[in-house]
């Protein structure tokens, strides 16, 4: 199995994603194609041991911003590592891209390259998030602000495919967030999208508020893009806002001091739980191939673990998986 | 001053409207008109022993339930404690009128009986909610969950007064919840929220990103019901779940529970922190007259920290700060 992974992606690229895949070829049976500026991805792999005919790269001049439009990536630097990369895919031999690149430059590229899969309209981003008990896949984080209701339910079809294969969950159970449980509930955006994902998607289980996203009600958790990106960015800031007060809290007094010392192994075993990087990256689902995305900010534990993901995807055959859950 | 109260709005009422009502007289220089089931109501007052003069009780035949229609309240429950209620505030000597009741109908109630005051289309309900330091007013939480963009400059101008008046924070800073930080960014409606609130609202700081709703960055959070209902939704489970997560973690280790033990006081401070009760309730703000939705699960705390707030919006005259806000 051969994994493209954008060399250049990330805010601390190349260096965090070169780390990430020389531990990913040491643990996984994987060869990876590093995408990027050849001289400086050579300066970072030389700080490594590793088995050199597991790693390659493959030379691209360009380096996409984060601040770059999506449009002009395409438009303007087609010799940079997210077009090259997500084109290598049309190549056989290639099962996959990872990049912790400009999200909309990795959305706009893989739609363009690489075509929608017979059914589906337009990508999502999917991302598996945490849950009381075990995990949920929230779809859409961000690829589509405005969807139109049937987007909706063939990201229900994906996500089942997605839990089905990737995480092992045998009936998922999938879920529309809305501000009220009952049907009928919503604007008449809300109301289509909930009839179209109780006549076409098996395990359909009705609404399920906000409150619910975080309490292992459903394994696939289906919204549009403005609202699932609202949902993680918002979970992210409160965490790290809880954090701080938590922290301003225990220095108002000394047992407390003591007590957070001893308790330090339950508070890291919150952290972890609300932690992504443990989780790999996000699917861009609804292409022709399988592309992931990594956070900006990864670290090379977060580059590793989405390299695992992906090779997961790739095992499963997730884009055959998909094809037939969404035409059937 | 006196304030209408509904008896029989929330999960426990008549019972901790009642007690919190108490409470309120006690502390604060009020007069409370509670409305309601006139028998059941007394039955809980015979519990306390209060100022007889600074609390009676106005009878409504009829009890609102959690799940009717906002519609059919109006149509079909004339004499219900919220439309009651609502049109007691047209008298003179009304001050304000607080529910804890079903929040459609008390929008509805207030809409269709007090009318919306000049330069304001639709009511929209705030909500105080915590920062890393102080606080900051979250609006519109679930009122009107398909607004125009007009709507949303101005609900800025009304949580500006609100923030200024009851709050007192001299120049609000006011951002609009967006996924990108950028001008220019999500959908032409966030486009035209946008550029409505930079030329109309004072103190419009820009888009703001929902991991920095609760970093200190805006006075005023201005969104759509639907987002804001999300957003107030989500913050509530996702303490709830990692509440049960630490509780989990902790009991895996004895040196965890003793420390838990240690620093509960600040655990206790960051459940504070998270806790709306401290607050008071929701203002429904935009019609002519102070409205005040209180949490459905709202304990006798919840209620008398509701009135205070809405003592504040009294004094303040709110009702004509908002008035030359938003013509200005």
């Amino acid at each position: 199995m051969r994994i493209v992974v954008d060399a250049m992606g990330g805010d601390h690229a190349p260096a965090n994603v070169v780390a990430g895949v020389v531990d990913a070829v040491k643990q996984f049976p994987v060869t990876i194609t590093l995408v990027g500026v050849e001289d400086r991805v050579r300066a970072e792999l030389h700080k490594f041991s590793y088995p050199k005919d597991r790693i390659e790269v493959h030379h691209a001049s360009e380096v996409v911003d984060m601040d770059d439009s999506p449009m002009d990536v395409i438009r303007k630097k087609k010799d940079c590592s997210i077009v090259v990369g997500v084109n290598l895919l049309k190549q056989p031999g290639y099962d996959a891209f990872v990049s912790a690149g400009n999200t909309g430059a990795v959305v706009a590229a893989s739609t363009f390259y690489l075509k929608m899969i017979d059914g589906v309209d337009r990508p999502g981003i999917g991302l598996v998030i945490p849950q009381v008990t075990g995990t949920a896949f929230l779809i859409d984080v961000g690829a589509n602000a405005e969807p139109k209701p049937e987007h909706l339910y063939q990201y229900g079809h994906m996500a089942r495919a997605y839990m089905q294969g990737v995480m092992g969950v045998e009936s998922p159970r999938v879920g529309l967030v809305n501000i009220g449980q009952e049907e009928g509930k919503g604007s008449s955006f809300d109301k289509q999208a909930y009839q179209l994902l109780q006549e076409k998607v098996p395990g359909f289980i009705g609404n399920l508020e906000p409150n619910h996203i975080f309490a292992g009600k459903a394994d696939c958790i289906v919204c549009t893009g403005f609202v699932g990106n609202v949902i993680i960015k918002l979970a992210e800031g409160l965490m790290e806002s809880t954090g701080i007060v938590l922290k301003r809290e225990i220095k108002k007094n000394p047992f407390s001091i003591l007590g957070a010392l001893l308790m330090m192994g339950a508070l890291k075993g919150v952290k972890k739980y609300g932690d992504y990087s443990e989780y790999g990256g996000a699917p861009l689902l609804g292409v022709n191939g399988i592309v992931m995305k990594s956070h900006g900010r990864s670290s090379p534990k977060a580059i590793k673990n989405a390299i695992r993901a992906t090779i997961r995807q790739v095992e499963y055959k997730i884009i055959d998986k998909m094809r037939t859950a969404v035409v059937s």
